[in-house]
């Protein structure tokens, strides 16, 4: 249910904030400065309740902040409790429909941490026996924000929710690794020809072939966690600009300990807070790593594309799973639709790392204020690399076949098979073989035979395929 | 109301396509193929639906090809006339709902297309007096997608609901262009330091700073208008690669025809069909004007950002009207949200740009089956410019002050004014002055009279503003 | 020679600037402030004189405004005939290694503009029977860029230079084309299957495929004169802001007309000039316009490499001629090196749109103070490309020879054939025609004969090259 | 000297290839294919000795692959012994002129791997008695590139040559966090006001400024040393497409052994070679850092400009040391050229890891053809971004000085000195205030002693300087 478009009573209650009243519907969980968020904001109709992550992980660093105040008799216990059991609440996911701002604001993220305060603040109020609106009881900013600014909870929060994202898409690429590697022992009597610059080269097995991109992809597990234990260092504590005005000196470990609690993260207070408010190079990193998997998920879909072309006219070597008519004129075509969707997700993945990079930069003196683009970018990116991922294994890795007399035929009408040749016979020799086999059509199996170079049972030892696959001693000068 | 998660009675119909059989809930307009789409294409959440002009654009095309194709006889009139109203119903937006695929997907628009084909052709079999998903009296492929091809109709589609989404996207800027032109005249008196690299430069009007806005976003009218007619050009007729092969050779251009008279637009065929079915040039080109459009805003929010730095630590040259308060622990501060916002949306159109460009790159031989990340971004970009240009104006330049006197007294107190009297006293007497100003901490205009270089008449006729802000005829050698 | 690293006679003359006093070695033409910036910007290692364009278009402004300062009464008409005629022996490349200050350079220019402002002065002076060095005769600032500013003759030279550039890049790009255009003529009667999606299409000439990449090349001579005329509008006598302060009010006409004389080319003032003075917008589209080649070319040479992949276990329906052995160890190879290094020039120019991009948007109040990278990229790109084209054209597409019998053969094979008897044997039996041949391995054409579907003469007619390649009318419903 | 176009006898040599025969001037120690690869790439002008550092590695590698190739006996000991002589002259940088390939070829870097053989080759020759030319007795493919592919060969010296280029970047990395470390004590005792949003928010010391700047890039050392460690994994023994055809089984590890002799790195052998040949993911992550430190560096810049805005009319913080003048028509002006010149610099590696991106992603099936381009952006990026750290802190860092009474004259106007106050005053009381203080102009000092609403002694100790930049305990509720 949408909230903002759903039937109301037409009750409001009144508010006001340093521009003025306003009058908020009575249903509203979210209050006046919430409501100004989404005036000022209607930029792209993605709401924060898009990505459900984010709305957990406001809550958490909410109940910390308030579980630290409680300790440093900065909050009483019976408010702290009430705001504590909100925090609960909106984690469990009951209030996912009053986070209503824009992902895309200016201001930091004021509205995203106000959206977060006001809703919290009057579950609690409601919690206490109070109504919605009766801040004195329990203040969104008095209360909920105490010892906090923006600037220190709304990174962290994100950085949270973007730890457990990326988990998530850990897990699609782990799998997806291993349905790489399942076709890898599948294929790996199936001989074929490897390529270098789309031209023939030498032979490999479609096996090693499929190996080698899931030892590709697996890389990119220790790119992942590298990068994102970096969103590990946080700044609660830091209020305004890192200085810690206004922030109980011991606040900042108290309310490290309960965010490990709370999370079980280990969160840890930088050690230079100036820098860690205003710096995002955090989210550029990680970003960057994103956008390291997206390339290489390109390149494979890519390959998996040209290696599925055909029928008849492409190299079809293997055959992807169909999964929807490809034309409505060319009766029987079917197209490669998983892997060029994912190509296309890579794109965009690589096209917000841009974006990030842009608004990295455009930080000034004491915070970064595009944050919020910054992390819009990167949910998208990684919600859309984890459904590709899962897109890719499902619906076409799995289901991938081999045409294996195509690709062993190919291995032996080659050209490419005079390399195996060449310590054998000399450059020279084989050159001139290669030659020859170019010009007239003929292959270099009957040529060598043809020329009495070899006789046929050394020939065919030289050309068994588990010979040329891989290394091999010869003769030594 | 989204139609795929609504209660359904759990009566289906059977449909089937290349793939196999499949059962459809009887409440849908779509069919098999459409539901293979949304199968195969979980990537984005972003569906067709969210960008309705690409609903009505799609109609039209399916409207002009079903004429063009009664004219032709190759359409009987009953069923010519049941899809032309069918779609007539479809662009007036009841269907909008039934417009369920991501707009991320593989195969080149085919489920677009084929989401088209199949809701118009249930619409026009239920207007026959018939039953969804009675294919034999309308079918998606063999009547409405009659003459068509995904790789023809797509595009076609694409081109004009860009077209429109433009004019709107100019609506904004015009109105913006006229905003900060009001703010040029408004503020035509106020004197004030020009800048260049961030350094005193020399005296101009802050309503010349305000004009200059207005006339470098006034050419974005024509560089938008100059890109989009590329839009013009069409490929309907075009089929699978161009050739145009299993179409009437009459088709294009009686197709052109109804196609001019439903959009009102000078729609035109290629006239390399083969070359306009692959290229994407026209998208690139576009999506560049949307860029430029987007440096030069964020340009320009950068600078409304500085000159109302402030208020007291910064140039505090204007005010941007307030619009939400700025922080939860700085009392009374108020943060300039609405350009912060702007300057985000143009990061995300220039990453969107990096998208569109590697999608055209990655187009292979006939087709580029990477269109719908670009048209994805293209939309994307294009609304959020315009609400951005909507908001800039309505919440922000609109309601600007001039802080008149910090202006002026910053101009009384420059070095920089020395710049004016350099063609009286010299370069070399001129570079004196600005040394002893630095250094003493003086005025220029008092140095100039404590050493008697000039007298105050003649002084403060220079040094009239009206004088200093525009070229002015001086003494010949 | 390279002056800064040549045998010098240690002789030096003294001069000074604002920061203080410095040796000068008696060869150079250049002065005080162009050493500064040498010592200063010790960069790209990439000097002004990398590219001789942007020499000779500073001499043409330097004439320019001599003429104008001269015609005004500001210059002596001795100091002024010096200047230009020191303008002219710059333009005919005598000078060109005192160019020599770093093309990325800090201070939008001004190490630039003082670079020639020097060199012509010290010309002028030796001219008029001066030593270098005696400024009061003619002094680089007073009378070379005299009623100039580096914010108006920098970005005026550059576009000047960009202008003349583009116009050599349209030669190779014209040239381009029509090697392409008669590749498209030569090969208009080899029938080679159409593939999108990498899979069997329908069936195209060789010969449609290259006129197609001529006609999408040849777009690109329009772009590129549509947006290098918005480097027609220049700002001489904006001076520092656009104000115009200390330029006499008759000057920016005068200097247009000189400058027109002088380059041929329709130069014409701002009408606003505050606007022209801090707007990059020109570079920003022009660059766009060089990217949007770079993609074309990029697909266009990843086709290439597509169609002449193999010979064996490829597509191998071309041939590019050989320019180098292609392996030192595999006997034979021969790769597409060429297409190969355009696909890189063309992200090169990508990777440079994108700096020219940031770079614009870094532009604040009355001046973008970076320029100088907007410009060297710009440069770069250009010549690259035009490098890339040239090689190209020359040393593959000339080359480049047809398989007709492998193309023709594929065709016969291809599944992709009952496309064409679509309209004659319909959908439902196409489709089972093409079942069939996938799983049988037969051809389309012997299938229709075994079936009895069509007469040999029919099924003939149908699949007559002529008759598969373009538009047809059928039969009427 | 540029050997090609120096002064030659005019006696050549004639050599052949696959191509053909050709005649190479007696001087040049490069060959036939060199003279191929400098024939068809005429493309950036950029040679490989513009970067020193791929000629040493080339030797590396060409060097350990002698040795390992004498051992397992494939090479005799004359001609290893002068192969490897050959490689140390070369590497001790006696042969720079020979390397005169273009930087950006197509061939996977074929025509590099060619001249590097050929050159040594030629060297070797001579060393033991023979003529240039004379390869039956050192063949560049047959001896010098034994056991070899560029495709192993290649990548393999690109690494190392980064790992040391590297290495000297964070040199200049790390003088730079010193320097800027240094400002920070040198300021410890200037009070400012921190800005957030370019909004005057609460009070910090220039000396925490400086000390961000500082511990920001600090932590790219880390970055940049976990992303060069993915360049120790290499594939020699590789060959052709990484299966290892034609290399000894051996010869991997004694080569690995070598190599770690020769460089000193812990260059190790990649568990899967396939893998390892055509992924470019090591490049692209460590252009990512590159870029990563280029958005730090852009930032401060931004900063340091905006600090050092003014003098009378901008923020005028610090003062940046005069480096040249800064205007030809403003006496006195002088700019922040040395930060510019930075930003610029970063744009340019921002620009190139997009180009890296987009090569990396254009890799196709066994070989990433793109590998040239992606080397010449890195090898650029880094020696910019070296060259632009050493100039900021030599002509810049170093030099700033403070402008402390203006800092502190900010502090006590500020209208943010609020916030100190807010925990004793209470939000409502201070919100007053700061409106009050922004209506009328006063300070927030005055006004609290106005309104009696604290003791002058009471409020001097809150607004201490050291009382503002830290957390601190205060009165529990």
């Amino acid at each position: 249910m949408d909230i903002t478009t759903a039937q109301l009573s037409g009750k409001t209650r009144e508010e006001h904030d340093l521009i003025g009243y306003m009058q908020v519907p009575e249903e509203y969980y979210f209050g006046v400065q919430t409501m100004r968020g989404m005036e000022n904001f209607h930029i792209s109709r993605v709401r924060l309740s898009f990505f459900p992550e984010i709305i957990k992980a406001l809550a958490d660093v909410k109940e910390a902040a308030a579980l630290a105040n409680r300790d440093l008799g900065l909050l009483d216990k019976k408010t702290a409790d009430a705001i504590v059991e909100a925090c609960r609440m909106v984690r469990d996911g009951k209030f996912d429909d009053q986070f209503v701002v824009d992902m895309v604001q200016g201001g930091a993220g004021t509205s995203t941490n106000m959206n977060a305060n006001e809703v919290i603040a009057n579950i609690a109020l409601e919690l206490m026996g109070h109504k919605k609106g009766e801040y004195k009881y329990c203040h969104p900013n008095n209360h909920v924000n105490l010892s906090q600014s923006t600037n220190d909870a709304y990174p962290t929060a994100m950085k949270i929710a973007l730890i457990r994202s990326i988990a998530k898409l850990e897990d699609s690429l782990k799998q997806l690794v291993e349905a790489f590697r399942a076709k890898g022992v599948e294929f790996a009597d199936v001989i074929k020809m490897g390529r270098t610059q789309l031209q023939d080269a030498v032979p490999m097995t479609l096996g090693q072939e499929f190996e080698a991109y899931a030892a590709n992809l697996s890389e990119e597990m220790e790119r992942l966690e590298q990068n994102y234990k970096l969103f590990y260092e946080m700044n609660m504590g830091a209020t305004a600009i890192g200085t810690g005005i206004n922030a109980d000196p011991d606040y900042p470990a108290i309310c490290e300990k309960y965010l490990r609690e709370i999370t079980g993260l280990p969160m840890v207070v930088a050690s230079n807070m100036i820098e860690a408010t205003n710096d995002t190079g955090a989210f550029v990193m990680n970003s960057s790593a994103l956008k390291r998997l997206a390339v290489k998920l390109s390149k494979i879909c890519n390959d998996l594309r040209l290696l599925s072309s055909g029928p008849r006219c492409g190299l079809n070597e293997i055959n992807l799973p169909p999964r929807q008519p490809g034309s409505s004129i060319m009766p029987g075509k079917v197209n490669p639709v998983i892997p060029e969707v994912v190509n296309q997700v890579a794109f965009r993945v690589i096209g917000n790392d841009l974006t990030v990079t842009m608004a990295a930069e455009a930080g000034q003196l004491e915070l970064n204020v595009m944050e919020p683009i910054i992390i819009h970018c990167l949910f998208e990116s990684i919600e859309m690399l984890a459904n590709a991922m899962n897109t890719l294994r499902e619906k076409c890795v799995t289901g991938i076949t081999a045409n294996k007399e195509v690709c062993r035929n190919m291995v032996y009408n080659s050209i490419g098979l005079v390399t195996a040749l060449n310590p054998y016979l000399g450059y020279e020799t084989s050159t001139m073989l290669a030659k020859e086999a170019l010009n007239s059509g003929k292959g270099i199996y009957d040529l060598v035979l043809e020329h009495k170079l070899m006789s046929k049972e050394e020939l065919d030892n030289i050309l068994r395929p588990e010979n040329m696959v891989k290394p091999r001693k010869f003769l030594r000068k």
